[in-house]
């Protein structure tokens, strides 16, 4: 009942926070990085930020929040109910695309994930999950993932792993992306996670992401029979960076055995 | 006169053809690999490339037609009119996704694009234009090319054009990757085309695309002051396989001094 209600109210706020979004179109956004030339944030992820945490704040005063752009709780651990919030992932694509972002918002309560919702604004598709009540895009249920084998796998991973980086061996990756059919690249964690749970990517691979980024994405993939963790196979905290790895259970079991194994990341 | 009314035909077969690969959806489909165990192609390919020449001969019997999977004419030349029909561009996104896929259709005279149409079946999206006379989203007119620095621009291109592959150096190719703001890949050249043709990229490399996978999104780009050629900066010629290069101008022209001019593909 606690979940059900926690949803209904986290539905409405998305979808009003998308349409805020999509009238935001017409208007010229104000764009500033961050950390580095290349880690943009615009008004509106600031605004869409703060208007999730004025509605949590105004009905459920108990709650904490931890949001990509800081208006959050300082927080040093999950305990409690905690609020994962990302306005727009994949802000590049958002000011670029106008398309090919979302808004992400988990919910956990004392580290484990109980609520995700992922919201690709432009398409108006919802794809939602209550830990073990089912997954859904839009009213629509998610088939379970289906099993791959490498070979016969698309994987999301951004081509800057391959090449030599500070975060990763690329030749550890080198051979995967030669042994899978196909990779793909979108810029946008949580919309990558969704198409690992509707399998129209079998894998997604990234190497430093935050808890806001994938914090809903886990929820869905789980609900779903997926499996995600770091690179090194290791169950996520929730509180820190970490890479990132989704996928269906048995691609998830190849690639750790055949491709990561002998890694250091 | 007469391009007004080859192109009121083409949509119209577009979009019927994009009615019957939505119907498709619900129905089991036929895989089948062609040259390698990647390349794939569908019952469905086979049957919209087949619709479209049914249609074409019926009112152009004088035409003549190069389509993807081989039901056209065998040409040597591009005199007269000729289409180019990938009947569905990004297979292996269609089998995987179900979506991220397009229709393209170019109509060429002697060798000179006149008309292309680049349909999103799933998003209802229909990109066209005739030569001359502007590019639209369905009926909206697109806005012409914005000219950008590498350091802003987010280019697309595959993962394995920055690993060691038989194409090209791949050492030519990372340093474009590391200056650039962000990478993306969506396996359809056809709708990486028109995403450089509204700005959502701003440029798409491949390293071997055919004659059907790039004469539509030619007419899209140029028409809205994008350039297009092979890698080596030479003009397609639309009848043998070529490596692919689309920018806008400056990009095009910066990425080619700056990047490619010691290249040999």
């Amino acid at each position: 009942m606690k979940w059900e209600d926690i949803n209904a109210h986290a539905k409405q706020w998305v979808k009003e926070a998308g349409e805020r979004i999509r009238l935001s179109f017409d208007t010229t956004l104000n764009i500033q990085t961050k950390t580095n030339a290349n880690d943009l944030v615009t008004n509106i992820d600031k605004e869409i930020e703060q208007f999730f945490i004025k509605k949590i704040r105004e009905v459920y005063p108990e709650h904490k929040i931890m949001g990509e752009e800081g208006f959050g709780d300082e927080l040093r651990s999950l305990d409690g109910i905690v609020w994962l919030i990302d306005p727009i992932d994949g802000t590049m694509n958002f000011i670029h695309q106008q398309r090919n972002f979302a808004i992400s918002l988990g919910v956990y309560e004392n580290g484990i994930g109980k609520i995700g919702l992922i919201y690709d604004v432009v398409h108006d598709e919802l794809y939602h999950a209550i830990r073990g009540k089912g997954a859904y895009i839009n009213e629509k249920p998610i088939a379970p993932v289906k099993e791959t084998t490498v070979k016969e796998s698309i994987i999301a991973l951004n081509a800057t792993w391959v090449m030599e980086n500070h975060r990763i061996d690329h030749n550890l990756m080198i051979p995967l992306v030669k042994d899978v059919r196909g990779t793909r690249s979108y810029g946008t964690a949580a919309l990558e996670m969704v198409f690992v749970a509707t399998g129209r990517v079998d894998a997604y691979l990234s190497m430093r992401l935050s808890p806001w980024d994938f914090a809903a994405g886990t929820v869905i993939v789980e609900e779903l029979g997926g499996v995600v963790t770091n690179l090194r196979g290791e169950k996520l905290d929730f509180l820190s960076k970490d890479s990132l790895f989704a996928a269906n259970p048995s691609l998830h079991q190849s690639i750790l055995k055949d491709y990561l194994k002998n890694g250091k990341f």
